[in-house]
């Protein structure tokens, strides 16, 4: 059988994915499905958590963001792409597990205190939104996850899983299940195009991966840069200035992106310019990812029967847990 | 196809059942399976909201109250006796439910405030026991039915599930679940043997289908009746006293009841000989259960087959609802 390490990541399909989700997740993926047994799951039941009225978008979204796993080079004959609702065992093992977990412990999560109020959900708190950590260490649990990526606010996420984990093995006295450690990258996100710490679909502040060089130039031009850097010839401030921030992270020539620092440091290099050159980079880095979107979205079939087919490898190890799980609860 | 009207009724299985549980809802059940087309639910994986530390406890109780089922006349032939952890789409459909209620409306629910009470879970519920109302839910909608026969305590429970069906159907624009109504029974709940308003496990003043002759006498002769009715000839008081309320139930000659209570009422009457006469109408009462029930111990493997076989059949049903609910969601 497989001796290598199991993680597990993914994405909840509420719109096709950008920058930000590039560097902090999906080229770490890239690298790390040859050195691990690597589930990404694209999670729309708890897109649902609080997207309930809207599943016109998640259907949409899978599709997105399955065309981006490809485009970015996630391989599906080294990684299993997974449609979370195809394994109905992650419900089941949720349900058990909601028993494990106090109503008190779900209200104090702090990852998900803090998305409540940047939600507004105010009085209106979907059921759903509130024990998605419980769903969440059903998905890490059941495919046996050794290791986890996640941003650091995500790591209360960890702790809340691995919780279970103890309770589970403990009540029952197996040791079926595993504890999971969260990986943080060390860029695990991007900043937006308007200069906020978080470049993300709802701040409308994102670069897509699936942006065409019209947009994207659209986009790459009205970026925040210094605002004191109303004049060429002003000295212009590199640190923060989320146009050198991309050039740092896209632009291979790193010896140009010094020189560009310095002049702009020292005044005399206008916007435009920088600009030009990330617009440059950026469409060097898309274009072949472009390039195979193109190709995919012509045969959605074909992406959906590769879901299709991650999700029935991925139901069987699933099925092969919740078994375990029933028989150490001496279940029918 | 089944034109009947559709009702859905069960247990949790956290031990045998009594004399409240004939009253209140057996007796009903053996009736109603002729005009109805009717499951009735072990439900186990309620049974572990509360009790998920004691799995043997469970699964013990489930064939228990399989033996009382049908030692009282619950015919397999008529009526669907199911599993509800064999139903995996019913965690699947609470999982899309909880998006439909909120947080708020979970803690406000009157009957589980007040069970928690109750129960005394103080800063410890679990959380699966706070959203078993929603799995209620998935319980009847699965299995569209159109009635279900509850306390008048347990109405909130039917008014929650046809919160979640109308939410469902004005928000997925389809009419493919339907509410159901609450069938509250003439009589449903028996006093305790302490004079306790409700017979119950937890109280410990229960008389089981499954007590056996010895067991029985005991409890009937330590029976609580008029407590000041000290003296045989003393005027004993009739209502509110258990022996009385029972023999009311349980005894067919109503003739004879008439005239001990009134010889109580007068005095002269001893607790001995009414609580001797409650003892022979409980034996003939109880005997035809205890010998069916003696048949089904000898082969529960026979009992746990019939569980499969109607958990198989009502899956079926549940698999066809779940369909037609991700279709309207558009879901894959």
């Amino acid at each position: 059988m497989n001796q290598k390490k199991v993680i597990l990541t993914g994405d909840r399909p509420t719109g096709p994915l950008h920058l930000g989700h590039f560097v902090g997740s999906l080229s770490n993926r890239v690298k790390m499905q040859d050195e691990y047994k690597q589930y990404v799951l694209i999670a729309d039941m708890q897109a649902l958590t609080d997207h309930a009225s809207q599943p016109e978008l998640i259907r949409k979204s899978i599709l997105e963001v399955a065309f981006d796993y490809l485009s970015v080079g996630i391989d599906p004959n080294k990684s299993t792409i997974l449609l979370q609702s195809l394994i109905p065992q992650i419900s089941e093992l949720t349900m058990y597990f909601l028993n494990l977990v106090t109503w008190n412990r779900l209200k104090h999560n702090p990852t998900v205190k803090q998305e409540i109020m940047q939600k507004n959900f105010q009085e209106n708190v979907p059921a759903g939104f509130m024990i998605y950590p419980v769903s969440q260490a059903a998905d890490i649990t059941i495919f046996k996850a050794n290791a986890v990526p996640v941003g650091a606010d995500q790591l209360p996420m960890i702790e809340q899983t691995n919780e279970i984990v103890r309770k589970f093995n403990r009540m029952y006295n197996k040791e079926i299940l595993i504890e999971a450690e969260g990986i943080v990258p060390e860029i695990s996100r991007l900043v937006g195009i308007d200069g906020n710490a978080k470049m993300g679909k709802s701040l409308n502040n994102a670069i897509y991966l699936s942006d065409d060089a019209d947009i994207l130039k659209k986009k790459v031009m009205s970026m925040y840069t210094d605002p004191n850097h109303l004049k060429v010839e002003d000295p212009g401030k590199v640190e923060g200035n989320p146009v050198f921030i991309y050039l740092d992270v896209f632009d291979p020539d790193k010896e140009n992106v010094r020189k560009m620092k310095e002049h702009y440091s020292k005044g005399g290099l206008g916007d435009v310019v920088v600009k030009r050159r990330l617009l440059e980079v950026l469409n060097s880095f898309l274009d072949p990812i472009r390039k195979k979107r193109k190709e995919f979205e012509k045969d959605p079939q074909y992406v959906l029967d590769l879901i299709f087919k991650g999700s029935v490898e991925a139901q069987k190890v699933a099925i092969n847990t919740l078994r375990e799980v029933k028989n150490a609860m001496g279940m029918y």
